[in-house]
C-alpha cells in the first residue's frame, strides 16, 4: 500500500513520548569535550584542475580520536568574503564525490563545506569516498554502519560521527572567507539526522536544512518498515535475541526526536508520505518536537527521494530569506 | 557473469560490418531539410530566483515538426562572451531536470545548453521534464519510446527527437553569449547517442563527449542484453512476430554505428566492460567506426554509470585541451 | 496481506461521494460530437483462410480524429440474422489478438465484435495489436498510456479510446446482422472501465458485463495498491510534483464512479477480493453507484484474473436472459 | 542473454546421439498392455447449458491403472461426421479448464478432445482441473510432477500419463462422430512431449503439432536452463546426491528424443529461440531425430509462449493440408 | 511491515472461537483405529559407520495404510536405560537427513527418534528424505503437500501424516531403551504442528515442545499471509473457484486449534512476532486454547526461524524439569 | 545456465598461474611474529546447563592485536585423552551459534574448538557471533567484510583473521585433553578459506577438511560469479574506480591458491559445480596447486551448500583414516 503510514491529518500531530536517557546531555558535553581535546587542524587543500569561475579546496581536520575526516570546500571565485556557509553531511553509504557534484551553493553566493562521514562510501558509484573509521567495534556487526558498536553508547558508530559533524563546523568556521554566524546545516537522510543533531548540539548554528531525516524515531520505524538500512536493526536483533534492552538504549543517545527536541534555530524540514526507507511519522515525530521556527515541505507522492530538486529550489528561498 | 560480453582485447579490434541503408544520408537531409523549414525562434527566458553567479534561462526552440523543445541555457554570470558551448542531452527516461544539475560547464568556464527528449521525463523524480511528443505514432508500441512508430523510418520516434538535436545546436549557436565554432555534443546512454548522431549530422560541432551510448549496433544489443530499453525491441517483436525485417529496416537509419562512420570530430568516449544495459560491444562497435581523432575510457569494474564523476574529470581536460 | 482491502460487509456498503465536474456531461457530449463529425466508415472485410462454422471478418472503423481503429467481428457461419452481438473491450496492454480468440459468443449464438484499443498491443505476445494511437501528448508522460496528455482532459488518452468505444458500438450496429437493440458491452479490466462508460455514453446499448474495471475510482486506486497501471500515476506525479491538481481534475472526466452513476441498462459486475491490480473498493465504488437493474459475482480468493472461465459461464447465464 | 543457446544455423544441425534404453520398446508395450487390461469406458457427457452452434461433452476414460481421465470433447453442431479430431493435451500445471477455450478446432470444422493430464490443474487460475493422479510414489520427490516416482519407471508418473494419452486416442476414436483415421495429437510445452510421445506410442495416430516440446534432452535440459519445470529435477539430484544415475536410467524411457525418433507421421513443430523453459536445442534435438515428414517454424524473438496465436494459424494450415 | 499481525497485548488474549466437526473425535478414533489394524513392525538397523558416543539407527515401522515410514533411533552410547526419549517431526519439505544433525538430544541424556514425513525432502539439500507416499489423491492438487487430496478428509495427505506420527511414538515406546513414560513430541514449524496434534491424539505423551506451529488457524492464516505452504491453499482455491466449503470442511478436522484444545500435558511453545510464515496470531490462536500446563517464549524480532538455538536452550531447560 | 563454470574435465586440469608476492612468506611470518608477542592466554569456562554426554567451554584466547577471540571447545564426556582435535572455522557472516551446533564431532570421539571470525555473527539467526573486530579500517569500506582495510595489506581484515585462526590451532593445543600431533583444521566456504591457510602456516596440522572455499583466485572469481560476498570486491572497485592495482596487490597475500601451494598435508576438498558464490574453477585452482596428498568429492547438481551431509559422512570417513 503506497500510503502505509499514518493519514497527513493525523502525522500533523503526531509527537510521541520521547525516551531519553536521564544523562543524555552529559553524555554529549563529555563526548564534544573528549573530540575537541585533539586539535583542529583543518587543511584546505587547492583542487586540480581548478574551475574558472569555483574555488575548490579538499579539506580535511580532526573529527573524533584525531582521525582525519575529509570533505570538499568550495567558494565563488572572486565573491565578497565573508560568506554564509552551508554545512553538508552525506546520506548513506555515499561518500563526498566529486567537487562538480557540490555546485549549487557556490552559485547561489554561499560557500559549501561537505564532510564524509567516516567508513562510507566505498560501493558507491556515484560517491565515492575516502574517509575510514579507524575505530572497530567490540562486538560483532550486521553488515552496514547501523550496528558497529551498538552495545555500548560509547562504542556506538554514530558517536564518532555526530561528533565529527560537530568539528566540521568549527572547521568551516575557520576559513577566512566564512561567515560563521551564518552557517546553516544541511543534509538528506542519514545527512538530515546528522544536520539535525549538529544543530542542536553545535551553539552557533544559524539554521537546518533536514530532508527525510533517518535515525529517527527509532522504535516506530524498526516495527513499520521493512528497508534498510532500519532493517539493520531487526537483522541483528534477530541474531543476537537477548540484546534488545540494551541496543534501544543505546539508540536513545542517537534518537533525531531527542536532538529535535534540542533545536531552537530555524529549521526546514521536508518529509515524503510514500517514504518507506524513512517514514513519515518518524519525520513527523521529530518535526513535531523542534523547538524553533520551522517549516516543513510535504510531498505526497513521493518515496525517499522526497523533493529532491523541487526541494533544493525550497531551500533555495530559505536560505535566502534566513542569510540576508 | 559480470564479465559477459568479449574480453578487451578483442573488444579493442571489434569493427563489425555495417548495415546501412543506400539512402541514409538522403533520409538525414529530407529529415533535416524539413525540420529546417520551421524558423527556429528559439527563447530564453530568465528563470527566477536568479543565482548570484549563473545566469540561468528557461529556453525553448522549435524542433521537428515546429514542435516547442524545451531546455536550459547557463552561463558563467559576468564572464567574457563569446563562450565555448556544451550542447548536452539526456538520458532515457529523464527530463531537462533543474537548472542546478547542470552547474558543472559553468564552473569550468563554458555555457551549457541542455536539451530536453521530447517525451521523455514523466516519471523521474530526479529530473523532470515537461516537453511533449506531440505526434503519435501509426501502431502499437511497447511501453517505452523505442518502438514508436517503428514500423517505418519517417514516423520512428528517434527521427523527430535527432532533429530537434540538431536544432538545439542552431539554438545554441543562436545566442549572443556563444562562440559558434567552439560548440560540443555531449550526453550519456540516450544522451550518448543523440550527440554521437549530433555530431555526424551538424557540419559546425567541434568536438563529442560520448558516455556508454545507447541506440548503437541494435543487432547484437537485442541478442546480448536482456535489460531496457534495448528490452522494449524484442517485447515488440516478440508480440509483432511478423514485423522484424521492417523493424530493422527502421532501425538502420539511427544505429550509432553508422553515425559514428561519419564522425570526423575529436571524440571522448567512455565504456563500462559490466555494462548490461548499452554492452560493451556496442560501445566498441561505434567507437572503432569513428573516424575523427578519438580516444576511449575504459571502466572495467562498472555497469551503466560508467566512470560518471570519474569520467566528468576527463570531459574537463579533453574540453581543456579542445576548446583552448 | 492477501485481504488487503476492505472486508466484503463493508465493500458491499461501500458508495463514497463522487467527485464529478460539473461540465461532465457537457465535455462528453461536446467529444462525441466531435468524434462524429468523421463518417463511421466501417469496414469489414473476410479473414482469411475461413473457418468452417464462424464467418471472421477484419474490421476498421473512424474513431475519434477519423483514426483508423482495427477490430475483429466474428457470428456464427449461417446463423438466422439478426443476432445480438457482444462489443468487447480490450485488457491493458493487449491488441485484438487473433480471431480464435473470440470464439465464444459466436458459439453461443451472438455476433461478437472486437474493438482494438488504440496504441496497445505492441508488447503482448499472446494477442498482439495493430492500431496506433496518431495523437501524441502536448507534455510528457510516464511509459504506458496512464498518463499521455493527461495535463489536459481534452488532450487525455481516454478521451480518444472512450470516443473510439462509442463508435465501436455504432459500427456494430451497423452490420446488416447485427440486432441493433441487442448489443451489450463487455470487458475486463481496461476494458471493463471501457465497457463501463459506453454503457453510459451510448443511448442504445443494451446491457453490459464489466470485470473487475480498471480507471475507477482514481483517488483510493493510487494509494491502495503499488501495482500497475494505477501506480502509472504515482509514478508521474512522483515526477510532477506540482501537477496533482491538474492530473485529478483530468482524471474526474474519465472516473468509472462517474459513468457507473449515469448506468441504467441491467449490468453484471465481478470483483475478486485479492485484486491488487483493481481493488475490490474500487470496483464497488462503482457497483454501489450503477442505477440499473445488477448483480457482482464476487471471487474471494481470486486476484486479478478474477473469475476467468467461471465468470464467462456467467455472463452466458446473464446474457441468455437479458437476450432473449 | 537473450539468445543463450546455440545459434539458429547450429541448432538446424543439432542431431545429439539419444541414451535409449535396451528394452525401450518392451518396457513402453508392457505399459500399454497393462493399461489396456482395463476396459476403455470412454463416457460422454453433454454440458449444460447448451452452446448453439457447438455440441460439448464432459468426457472420462480409464486411463492408466483403470484411473477415470477426465476431458471435454468438442464438435460443431450438425456438422457432417465422421470428422478429423485433434486430440489436445494440456502444458504442465493446467487442467482441462472450460469448453469455450477449446472452440478453435470446432470452428476450424474439427472435432477436438481434450484430455486432462492427471493431478495437474489444481492451481491454475485459467485452467482448472479436476482429474487426480490417485497412484501416489514409493519415494519422496519435489514439489511439481517432475520427480514423483522417478526412482523407478515403472513408478515413474509420466508412465501413467503416456499410457493415459493413448487410450486418449482410442477414447477419441471410440466417438461415432470421429474419423478414427484422422486424428491428429496436438499439444504445446508439456503437451507437446505428451503428443509427441503418443504419436510414436499409438499406431493409428495421422499426425501431430509439437509445441516447445518440454521432457526432451533432459541431460542437455537440466545443464542449460535455471528454470522451472526442468529444475524440479535439479532440486532432487541436489537434495538425493547419490541418485543422478537411477534418475537418467529413469528419463531415458521418458525422453523425447526416443519418441522423436520413432515419429512416422507428419508433424509441424515449434520452437522459440528465447525459450528459457524449453531451450531451443532441446527441441531440435527432437526434431532432428523426428524420421516422418516435418516441418518447423522458428520464432526467433519469443520464450515459452512461441508463436501462440500465429502457431495456430500455422497449424490450421497444416491440419487443412494434412486432413482433407 | 514487519509487525504485521495483532499487537503483542492482544495476543496474549486472542482465543478465536474454533469451527470443530462434530465427529473430529470420531474421525480420528477410525483414522487411528484403521491404523494400527497394520503390525508395527518397528525395524532398527545400525548405522554405518558407528560414532563412537552415540547409538545409531536407522529405523522404520508401519504407519497409515501398512505404509513403511522411516526415521533415525539415536541414543547415547552406554547410557542406563530405560531413557526419556524426544519424538521429533520435521519441517515442510525436509527429510530425516542424517543423524549427525540430531544429536542434541542424546548429548542431553535422552534418547530421540526422528520420524519423516511421507512424501517430504525430495527437494531439500540439507534435509533429504527417503520416504514416499505411496497414496495418491482422488483430485488434482496445487503443487506440494498442503491440498493433496483436500476435497475429503479421508484422502487428505495430513490424515496419513498424523496417523503415522501416533505410530512413531509407538514405535519409540516399542525400543527397550525408551521409557514410555517420558516420550516427549517436538517440532517446529510443520514439526510443530505434528508434534501439538499428536500430543491431542496420542494417551500417552508426556509433553510437547511446539515451536511457531504451521496447520493451525487456517482461516486467519489464508487471509493475513500471502507466504507458502499456506498459500498453497489460495493457490488451490483461485484455481478451484467452486471448492471453499469443501476445502474448509476438511480442514477442520486437521487445525491445530482443535488439537490444541485437546491437549491435557505441559506444553512449551515458541512464537516469532515477525514470523510470516506462521503468524503470531495462528499460534496464539492455538497457544491460548491448550488445556495443560503450558509457557511460551516470544521472539520479537524473529521471523519464521523463531528462537532456533536459543529456543533449545529453552527447552533442555523444560525437559530438564519435566523429565526428571 | 546451472552449469555456468568450466566443464569438469577441463576443471580437473584447471590449474592457473598464480600471482604471488615476493615477501609472501615474510608477510606473514612477519604477522604471525607480532600476534605471538601477546600471550595466547587461552581460557575455557564450563557452558551451563551441562550436557550429559559431552564437555562444553565457553573459549576464548588473544588473537591479532591481542584481542579476545571466542569459541566453543566440546569433547565426549569421559573419553580417554589425549583426543584428536577439529578446529573448525565458520562461513561467512556467521557467529560461533550454539554449542549444540557442534556436536558432530565429539559424537564421533573427537574433541572440537570452534574459532569465531571477529566481528562476524550480527546478523546471522542461525549462528549469533560474539566477537568483535577491535580495528577499524584506514579508508571506507563496502558494506561486509571483504574491503575492510583492502588499500593496504597490512590494514586487510582477512590478516586479523588469518593469525587469529593460527592461535586458535595453538588454543586448541593447549588444551590438556588434545593430543596437538592430531589437530585437523576444517571449515567450508570462508571456513574452508581460513583452514586452507592455516594449513599453509600452521607448523603442526595434521590435515585439512576444506569444503567449497571462498577467498581463492580472486582475479577469476570476480569476474565469472556476481554473487556476494565476492561481488564486494566489485562494488568498491566501481566505487573506487582508481584502486584496482592497490586491491589486488593487497589480494595477493590472502589468495588461497597461494596457500594451497603451500598445503603439505593430507587434505579432503570439495567442490559443487553449480555453485555460483564459490564458482568450481575458483575451487580446483586451489585444488590442483594443493601439494600434500588429496582428494576432492565432485557435487554436480548443488550449489554452494555442497555435500553438506553427505560431505560430512566423507569427512568422518577421511578423519577415521588419518586420525588412528
Amino acid at each position: 500500500m503506497p500510503l502505509f503510514d499514518l493519514p497527513l491529518e493525523r502525522l500533523r500531530d503526531y509527537r510521541p513520548d520521547r525516551d531519553e536517557p536521564a544523562d543524555f546531555d552529559a553524555f554529549w558535553s563529555r563526548t564534544l569535550a573528549e573530540t575537541r581535546e585533539f586539535a583542529l587542524d583543518a587543511e584546505f587543500t587547492p583542487h586540480a584542475p581548478p574551475f574558472a569561475h569555483v574555488e575548490v579546496y579538499d579539506v580535511s581536520f580532526a573529527g573524533w580520536g584525531g582521525h582525519r575526516i575529509n570533505g570538499w570546500f568550495l567558494l565563488p571565485r572572486g565573491a565578497q568574503a565573508p560568506l554564509p556557509c552551508v554545512v553538508h553531511y552525506i546520506g548513506y553509504g555515499g561518500g563526498r564525490g566529486f567537487p562538480h557534484q557540490h555546485l549549487l551553493w557556490p552559485a547561489a553566493g554561499y560557500a559549501v563545506f561537505v564532510m564524509e562521514t567516516r567508513g562510507h562510501g566505498g560501493a558507491s558509484v556515484q560517491s565515492p569516498g575516502v574517509t575510514g573509521d579507524p575505530h572497530g567495534a567490540g562486538g560483532p556487526q550486521a553488515p552496514g554502519m547501523m550496528t558497529r558498536g551498538i552495545m555500548d553508547p560509547d562504542d556506538y558508530y554514530y558517536r564518532r560521527v555526530f561528533a565529527d559533524a560537530v568539528r566540521a563546523v568549527d572547521a568551516a568556521a575557520a576559513h577566512p572567507a566564512v561567515d560563521a554566524g551564518r552557517i546553516v546545516v544541511s543534509g538528506g537522510s542519514q545527512g538530515g539526522a546528522i544536520a539535525q543533531a549538529t544543530a542542536a548540539l553545535h551553539p552557533s548554528v544559524a539554521g537546518a536544512c533536514v530532508d527525510v531525516p533517518f535515525l529517527t524515531h527509532f522504535r516506530r520505524a524498526v516495527e513499520i518498515t521493512d528497508r534498510d538500512p532500519y532493517q539493520e536493526l531487526v537483522r541483528f536483533l534477530a541474531s543476537r535475541r537477548d540484546s534488545a534492552e540494551q541496543v534501544f538504549r543505546t539508540l536513545a543517545y542517537f534518537d533525531g526526536v531527542n536532538f529535535a527536541a534540542r533545536g531552537r534555530v530555524p529549521a526546514l524540514y521536508s518529509v515524503a508520505l510514500m517514504d518507506f526507507v524513512c517514514p513519515p511519522s518518524t519525520v513527523f515525530a521529530a518535526y513535531n518536537h523542534w523547538q524553533g521556527p520551522k517549516e516543513i515541505t510535504v510531498w505526497p507522492w513521493n518515496g525517499h527521494e522526497g523533493g529532491s530538486g523541487y526541494q533544493q529550489e525550497e531551500q533555495r528561498r530559505f536560505l535566502a530569506e534566513l542569510l540576508v
